[in-house]
């Protein structure tokens, strides 16, 4: 029945979809503040479309939230689904073989800004809700909640949780923001690395000078910022920041062992990334490196003259934006004080050093033992035929540590993307087949988490 | 007679000026090629008017050269003067307190790009020549050469030379195209930096990654160039590259002591700079480090996600663009090949390097006993009351080894600008003083030259 209507009403769908992803809602640029809500504006008219009731667009000092329900039966539990209908900005546009918001198909695969991150990862929960409603198969009581500031660091989603205790009301969140290991391989993401964002600037002199006239007798900002940021590591990929690994988790030898297990294949890593080698934390394996590790890397670096040919100046100021990837039990403010104090310690007195907080996210893991952890799992054995194997993810969803502490409720990762879904990168895709069987799999949930066994 | 002729044509000689710096002469910058063209026309027309026969724009694979004369008998000496007509990209252009390309006065000084370096002193000697030709008072024969690829390293300029060796024939080599101590204390420079100019390119992952999904596993570009930048210079401010310092002429504890007697205060100097400290080579002064030193600054950096807000990517690649100002006896081409060596050295396995070198040019020394020189110093003495001071500068004019090397001339480095005019930086200008008392500086010199004692 699910599958014959998804069959009948697939075109429906992705049409609506790619009418969404037309919409440049990036949420980090204010230019396109007026797009961010036509996004929303159009994810609430398809919620009620698909059978959602109370939808409403819900004002924040920032972008709105984007709120519906469906409440068959107080009795039963309640489900909220959260994803978020903004994206990253699409630069470098000249990488892009089509542009970022005219969604093509190719190779069984829409390519676009958020076709998977997030917008095509929530249209799958709008369309299971339209079909478990056309289907008369909705088994317990569902809630979207949907914001616009994720890839901003969701600064007023906290004081909106707060606010929206009662409305937010639930048994367990529902997300899809993460990735598959692979099509063959399904797994749910049990683990989250958390996020402290900052924004650095050195400056030198006063002004631009003549790197000829000035050069060897005046600090430049641009070599000043190099050497902090080399300081910010030691020989063994360790962060040599004070204090950073005081409270990161260790796991046992036989943890670490069962996270290896995963398929993982450093060749096959290796070439898909054209790398000669990888690169990171001595003692650890990739798969560590990226779940149960935290990291430090620049994202961002700017200074003095980038343009066509030679130009021989000595900037005034140079500017990097860093960010640590968190692990259970670190504490993203106390990790970036930590940061700035040090940051701040390294600089010569023959410069001024500015460090700026952009955002944070705490570290979570998930509980593997629950009754919608089961019905995940259940519901993608039924659907791929395989059961899923929990990962640790490096990526970080800041809101499921505010769900627990601001609401109580355990958050379940049932995501469909892949890591070669280029999401933050040029090229971002999501499979049909990803799109299809996510949403196949989401109504399947719903039947095994009402069933309850 | 000749401050009278100045005096009465003060504001035609400006408005000239004002005139030519309208046009974006900006030779690095292909979207202003057809500007260059036109400051170069401008210029060979006001030489005309100035009394300059045979003016000629004579192409060259890039931009062309103006070249005139004025020959009044063969058997006079004669005056080669050089300069450059093309100006430096104008960006930041936000730091502009007015646009530099809408010239203004105020403070008794002309705000644009290109009003000190080098169209502001090139004019003075159009209008030497001028008040030489109208009062009947030119002594010796006089040569024009002013080229349109000085800001992008004069690519085809050594082949122009070794093609008109006969049309370049003469006596000696006029520049103004440096600095002077202060308006109290006049100077004449007789040596300055060569350079040695590169553009860096460090990729890691094939393309722009999720810092979470892959951020600690994967080699960071800017991580790594950063490391790569911090190991180019030791703890004590020394170029760390082997070999940098081989051929570098050590000058006695005489010729350093005589170096560091130019006036100088450090204190005035950080506060110009807003500075709290100097920083470079231990072991040097501020005056040694600028003018016998070589040096490495990078120039610029770019990589990663740069705009407003915070985005988690992991670059594909990182860039720089790194020059080392050069003193006698290093060699460009090896300076070039040894940093080139080095940095592909300091490379981890992990990521690929590129590096392009973009231009380079000789240190040289010009001669204080020739009978140019002792002219140039009686000019000075004659119009500002005082002998000026023999002095080395930290920046490059690569043509004045060319010179030396191609037509056997020596040079006489007599510039009139001041190091806050900002060249390179918002806000360039050059002091009407500077251009006036150039003008008839340039003047006397022509008589003390001619007079030859």
């Amino acid at each position: 029945m699910v599958q014959t209507y998804i069959e009948q009403h697939r075109q429906r769908f992705l049409d609506e979809l790619i009418a969404w992803l037309r919409i440049p809602s990036v949420s980090a640029d204010s230019r396109h503040t007026s797009d961010v809500r036509r996004a929303a504006i159009y994810l609430k008219e398809k919620l009620a479309e698909a059978g959602a009731e109370k939808t409403e667009l819900i004002e924040t000092p920032g972008h709105p939230v984007v709120y519906a329900e469906k409440i068959i039966d107080p009795a039963l539990p309640t489900v909220l689904v959260y994803g978020h209908y903004d994206v990253q900005p699409p630069d470098p546009l000249e990488l892009w073989t089509s542009p970022p918001f005219e969604p093509v198909i190719r190779d069984e695969k829409i390519f676009a800004r958020g076709a998977c991150d997030d917008k095509g990862q929530v249209y799958m929960h709008v369309k299971a809700l339209e079909i478990m409603n056309r289907l008369n198969a909705l088994p317990c009581n569902i809630k979207f909640m949907v914001e616009g500031e994720e890839e901003v660091g969701s600064a007023h989603l906290a004081e909106f949780v707060k606010q929206n205790r009662n409305r937010l009301k639930a048994d367990v969140i529902l997300i899809s923001d993460t990735a598959l290991i692979s099509l063959d391989t399904p797994s749910i993401t049990v683990g989250l690395r958390g996020l402290s964002y900052v924004e650095v600037e050195v400056t030198g002199p006063n002004r631009d000078l003549h790197s000829g006239v000035y050069g060897g007798a005046v600090a430049n900002p641009i070599n000043v910022l190099a050497k902090m940021i080399a300081a910010l590591h030691d020989d063994d990929g360790r962060v040599a920041i004070p204090g950073f690994y005081n409270k990161v988790a260790m796991l046992t030898d036989e943890e670490r062992r069962a996270l290896n297990l995963a398929p993982f294949n450093l060749d096959q890593y290796k070439q898909e990334l054209g790398l000669a080698d990888v690169h990171g934390e001595k003692g650890y394996t990739t798969l560590e490196r990226t779940g149960i590790r935290p990291t430090l890397d620049v994202n961002g670096i700017w200074g003095g003259y980038t343009g066509e040919g030679a130009k021989t100046v000595l900037p005034s100021k140079a500017n990097a934006k860093i960010s640590m990837r968190l692990v259970p039990h670190q504490d993203p403010n106390e990790i970036t004080s930590l940061f700035t104090k040090h940051f701040l310690s390294l600089a010569p007195a023959s410069v001024k050093v500015k460090v700026t907080p952009l955002h944070g996210g705490e570290p979570v893991v998930t509980p593997t033992d629950s009754k919608a952890f089961r019905a995940a799992s259940r519901a993608f054995e039924e659907v791929w035929g395989k059961t899923p194997i929990p990962t640790r993810d490096g990526g970080s969803i800041p809101i499921v540590a505010l769900f627990k502490k601001e609401l109580g409720l355990d958050t379940v990762l049932m995501g469909f993307g892949l890591d070669s879904d280029a999401i933050h990168s040029p090229n971002e895709h999501y499979g049909l087949i990803n799109f299809f069987r996510g949403t196949e799999t989401i109504v399947a949930f719903y039947r095994h988490f009402a069933a309850g066994n």
